[in-house]
C-alpha cells in the first residue's frame, strides 16, 4: 500500500489540504475550506481600511474539516507526515500555555489579539521608523531585506500593537507566526519557548540572521520602545528549517481527523517558499509564483559567496531549500493589472487575448510602466504609479492589454538583471499559479523578453504539494529535501521558447523601459526621454513593415 | 424691409449657407449641402491612407444647392453681399480660362487634377524639405509660421504634384485655394491673373509676406524644383483681405438662386479666422475653435511690434481682422481625444461626463499628455504620442476622461504661455463650436486651467456667420469690419467664472505637465521626473482630504 503525506496551505481566505503519494508525488485527494470568520476569512475594520486581521481558531477547525473531508478520497491512515505553509508574515500573540490570545474570552472580540494577516498596514509609519533609525544608527539589519522595511512585517506590527493596544502585548508571552503556531497546535506544544520557529519566516521578515547574533539587539529595539527590548525575551535564539520536525501529532487531533497519531510534523514556513520547491527551485532556475502580484524565489548554494542585494525582499539561509540561500523578490502587481486593464476597457479577458494574441511586439506602439499598486522589487517604492506612452487616437484595449503584459514581463526582467548582477545566474525559470496555467499569450511574451526557455509546473497547487514534500521529509522517506523533491516534484510537458525576431523587438523596448522606469523611478536620474515616443513609432514601423 | 447677408461655410464633408439680418446680426434661414462625390465628399485612393482630394465641381452645385433651400424661408432677393470660407490650405490646379482642371474631361478620373485637400498628408517628405532648406539656405519664410512647413500647406502640395504628376502643373495655368477660386467662379472671374487671393490663405500656408516681397524667391522654389521656380509667375503678388471685393454675382448664378445679380462677392479665406471674427476676436481676446482639433485666434495691433513667435502656424497681417496682426495656433486632436477615450473604455459621452463631473481636479490621480495626434503648436511635432501617468489598479474611465479634457486644456494653456512670453496678452476667451455648445464640464475645466473667464459665442455657426459679415462689409453695409463685427457678432448670456481653489490644485498639476512636456518633448531637456508620480498622490491626498 502506498505510503501517503499530507500537505496544507493555509492561504488568505481558506486552506487547502492534499493527500499526495510519497513515492510518486501524485495528487491524490484535495480539500478546501473557507475560512468561517469576517468577510471571506478576514476581519475588517470600517473605519481602517489598512486592518486585515484572522480569526486564529479557524486554522485548527480548518485542519480538521479538510482532513474529514480528504478521507472520503484518501486513506488517512496511510499518511506518513505533515508539512505546513501560510501567508505571511502574519504575526499572533499566543498566552503562556501557547493557546491563541485571540481565542481567550476576554480578547476575543479584540481585533489587536488575533492573527495580523501579511496585508494588515496599519503599521506603515512603524515600518518607516524601523527604516530610518536602523540606517541612522549603523544597523546591518536591512541588508537582507533589500533596504527598506514593510509595514508586512513581523517588527512592524508587534510595534503597532504595543502602540494602539499595550494591553494585548503585556498578556501575551510570546508572539509568533501562525506558520510556527499551527505544527505547534497539532503537536500539542504548550509551551511558547518550546516552538521551533521557521527560519524562513524570521528570516525573512524578523531580521533574524546568525551574521548579527540572530534577531535585532535588544539595543537597537529600545530606540524604538522600550518594551519592545523587553518583549524580546519572550521570543526566540534559534530558528529550524522544514526539513526538521516541529512535533508529533496529537492523539486528539489523530482521533478527529483519521491520521494516524505520533506521525512527525514538519516545520511551518511561507507559502511561496514551498511552491518554489515543488516548482523544482535549484540553483539556476527561478521560480515565479503568478498570481494577481508575483513571488520570484531563487536558491544560491551555501558554499558561494553572495552579496547583499539591494531591492530583494530577502535573502535568507535555508530559507527556500534547506542548505541554500534563499532569495525572494516579487511584483506588486502582476494579474491585477491585466484585471484593471480588463475593467477599464470594459472587455472581458478572453476577448482582449484573442486580439492581443494577433499582434506583434511593438505593433501597439504602446510602452507601459507596470506600477498600478507600487513596486516592490527593485525599486521597494509604494508611492509609484502606473503609466502608458504610445497613445494615438487608434491605440485599441487589446494593445493596452499586451502592452501592460509586456510591462509586467520588463519589471520581471529587471528583477533578474538585478540578480545577475549580483552573481545569481538565472538559466531558465519555471512559473506556477494561475497565470502560468492558463495563459499562454504572457509566457511566450516572457520567454520572449526574458529570452530563456519558460517552464510551467505540473502541479497547480504547488504551495500545497511543497507542504507534502516537507511532510515526507520529516516523515524520513527521503534522506534530503533534494531527493525527496526530485522524485515528487515536476514540469509540465510544454516549453515556452524564445523567438529570435520578437527577442530583437522585445530589447529595443526594454531599454525603453529602463529609461522610464529609472527618470520616474529614481530620484536625480533624469534621462532624455525626448527620443521615446519616435523610436516606439520606428519600432512599429518596422515590425508592422 | 430688413437687408439680409449671405455666409458660406465650405467644410471638409459639406456646405453650409446662412442668411442673416445685415442689422443685427439674427440668423434667418440655415442649409446645409453633403458633397455627393466620393465618400463623405472626400475622394480617397486606397493604396494610400494619407490622400484626400475633393471634386470642384461639388463646390459649385452646392452654392446653388444651398441658395434654392435657404429660398424656402429667406427672401433672397434682399440679400446685398456673399462672404465665402474654406478648409484650407486645399489648392487645386486651374485651367487658363480659370475653371477647374479637375473639371476638365481630359482629367476628370485624375485624383492630382482634383482640389488637394488640407489633410491630404501625401506630400510629407516635400514638408520636411523645403523646411530643411529654409532652414539651410537661412531664409526668413518660415519665422511667420512657427518654423516648420507641413504637408497640410500649399508649397509642398505643389511640389509633390510636380514630382508624382507633372503633367497636371503643366495643363496647368495656376494654383489656387478653393476660398480664392469660388468668389471667383461666382463673380465670372476668367482669367486667374485677375482672381483676388486671399491675404489669410497666402501668408498662413503659402509663406507670403511683404517683408521679404510677397511668395518665397524664384532662386529658393529652384532648389526645390527648377520647374516650381517657373511655375511662380503663374501665381500672384499681391493679396487682398476679405472686406475687400473679389467681385459681383453673374446673372446665370443670380437667375438660379434667386440673389440679385451684380451683389458684390467679399474676398474669401479659411474658415476659422472667420469664425473668431464672429466670436468676437479683439486684442486681449483669445478665440477658440473648439471641435476635434482646436484652433485658436488672436488679434494684435498692426501699430505694436510683434516678435515671431516660435511654433505658432502664423502670424499674418491682416489675416482674421482687416488692420491687425491675425495670429494662428492648434491642438492637432481635442474632440478626438475624448472620443478615442469614450471609445477605449466603452462608455458614452454622457456617462463618462457625468460620472466626471462628481471628480474635483486632482482626484482622478492622473496627468495626460494630450498628444494623440502629435502637438501642432507649440512643439510642431506631429511625432509625438499620448501618455498616462498615475495610473492605479483603482483607476476608473471617467477619471481618464477628466484628465484628457485638463490635458487638452494644459496644452491650450501653454499656447497661451508662449503668445504672453512674446507680448500678446491674453486676458478673456471665447469659444466656439461643437464642444464650447455641449460640453460645461469642459469650459469650467478650461476656465480653471487658465485662470480667466470663459465666453461662448452666441452662434452655433460662427465661421457662416463670420462669412455673413464679411459679405456685410463688402456690401458696404459697415464702414469697416469691427463696426460690422460689433453689430452683428455676440455672446451667450453663459461665463464660466474660474473658481480659486481649483485654480491652485491645476497650478500644481501644470508645473508636473510642463515637466512632462518638455521631458518627451525637446530633445535635450531631461527633467528629474521621480517626484511627479508622489505629487500626484499627494495632490490627490490633498483634494480629497
Amino acid at each position: 500500500m502506498a505510503k501517503l503525506t499530507l500537505g496544507l496551505d493555509y492561504g488568505t481566505n481558506s486552506v487547502r489540504g492534499l493527500v499526495v503519494d510519497v513515492a510518486t508525488g501524485e495528487e491524490l485527494a484535495t480539500a478546501v475550506y473557507n475560512y468561517p470568520t469576517g468577510e471571506a476569512g478576514l476581519l475588517l475594520d470600517p473605519a481602517d481600511p489598512h486592518l486585515a486581521r484572522q480569526n486564529p481558531a479557524d486554522y485548527l477547525s480548518g485542519f480538521v474539516a479538510v482532513c474529514q473531508e480528504l478521507g472520503n478520497t484518501a486513506d488517512m491512515s496511510q499518511v506518513i507526515g505533515i508539512g505546513v505553509d501560510t501567508t505571511g508574515s502574519s504575526p499572533m500573540p499566543v498566552a503562556a500555555d501557547n493557546s491563541a490570545l485571540g481565542s481567550d474570552p476576554r480578547f476575543k472580540d479584540d481585533l489587536a489579539a488575533q492573527v495580523w494577516l501579511w496585508k494588515d498596514h496599519t503599521s506603515h509609519e512603524e515600518a518607516a521608523e524601523i527604516t530610518r533609525k536602523a540606517a541612522e544608527q549603523g544597523h546591518p539589519y536591512l541588508a537582507k531585506c533589500g533596504g527598506t522595511y514593510s509595514s508586512e512585517w513581523y517588527w512592524s506590527k508587534l510595534l503597532h500593537c504595543l502602540r494602539v493596544a499595550p494591553h494585548v502585548v503585556e498578556a501575551a508571552a510570546s508572539w509568533m507566526e501562525y506558520c510556527d503556531w499551527i505544527p505547534a497546535q497539532l503537536c500539542g506544544i504548550t509551551d511558547p519557548k518550546q516552538v521551533r520557529r521557521s527560519r524562513c519566516a524570521a528570516g525573512h521578515k524578523a531580521m533574524f540572521e546568525e551574521q548579527w547574533g540572530g534577531l535585532p539587539s535588544a539595543e537597537f529595539l529600545a530606540t524604538l520602545d522600550p518594551r519592545l527590548a523587553s518583549f524580546r525575551d519572550n521570543l526566540y535564539n534559534e530558528v529550524h528549517t522544514s526539513d526538521e520536525i516541529a512535533g508529533h501529532l496529537t492523539a486528539a487531533y489523530a482521533a478527529q481527523t483519521g491520521l494516524p497519531a505520533g506521525i512527525p510534523v514538519a516545520v511551518g514556513a511561507f507559502d511561496a517558499h514551498f511552491g518554489a520547491v515543488a516548482s523544482g527551485a535549484k540553483p539556476g532556475v527561478l521560480v515565479k509564483i503568478m498570481g494577481t502580484s508575483t513571488c520570484d524565489c531563487m536558491v544560491h548554494p551555501m558554499d558561494e559567496p553572495i552579496a547583499d542585494v539591494p531591492g530583494m525582499c530577502g535573502i535568507v539561509r535555508g530559507s527556500v531549500l534547506p542548505g541554500f540561500y534563499g532569495l525572494e523578490a516579487g511584483q506588486s502587481a502582476v494579474g491585477d493589472i491585466f484585471n484593471w486593464a480588463s475593467r477599464f476597457t470594459s472587455m472581458s479577458h478572453d476577448d482582449l487575448t484573442k486580439e492581443a494574441l494577433l499582434l506583434k511586439p511593438g505593433q501597439s506602439g504602446l510602452l507601459v510602466l507596470d506600477w498600478h499598486n507600487g513596486n516592490r522589487t527593485v525599486l521597494v517604492d509604494p508611492m509609484l504609479s502606473g503609466l502608458v506612452v504610445g497613445l494615438t487616437l487608434h491605440s485599441k484595449p487589446a494593445e493596452l492589454y499586451r502592452a501592460c503584459i509586456e510591462a509586467t514581463a520588463f519589471g520581471a526582467l529587471k528583477i533578474v538583471d538585478r540578480m545577475e548582477e549580483y552573481g545569481v545566474k538565472v538559466e531558465s525559470v519555471v512559473c506556477c499559479g494561475g497565470i502560468a496555467d492558463k495563459s499562454p499569450l504572457t509566457m511566450q511574451i516572457y520567454a520572449d523578453v526574458f529570452n530563456r526557455p519558460f517552464h510551467v509546473a505540473k502541479s497547480e497547487q504547488t504551495c500545497a504539494l511543497g507542504s507534502a514534500i516537507f511532510g515526507a521529509v520529516a516523515a524520513g522517506a527521503y534522506p534530503d529535501t533534494l531527493s525527496a523533491q526530485a522524485a515528487m516534484a515536476g514540469l509540465k510537458d510544454v516549453v515556452y521558447t524564445p523567438i529570435a525576431k520578437n527577442v530583437e523587438t522585445y530589447r529595443e523596448l526594454y531599454k525603453l523601459y529602463l529609461d522610464l522606469h529609472d527618470s520616474f523611478g529614481i530620484a536625480g536620474q533624469a534621462h532624455d526621454l525626448a527620443p521615446v515616443m519616435k523610436r516606439l513609432f520606428a519600432i512599429r514601423e518596422a515590425v508592422v513593415g
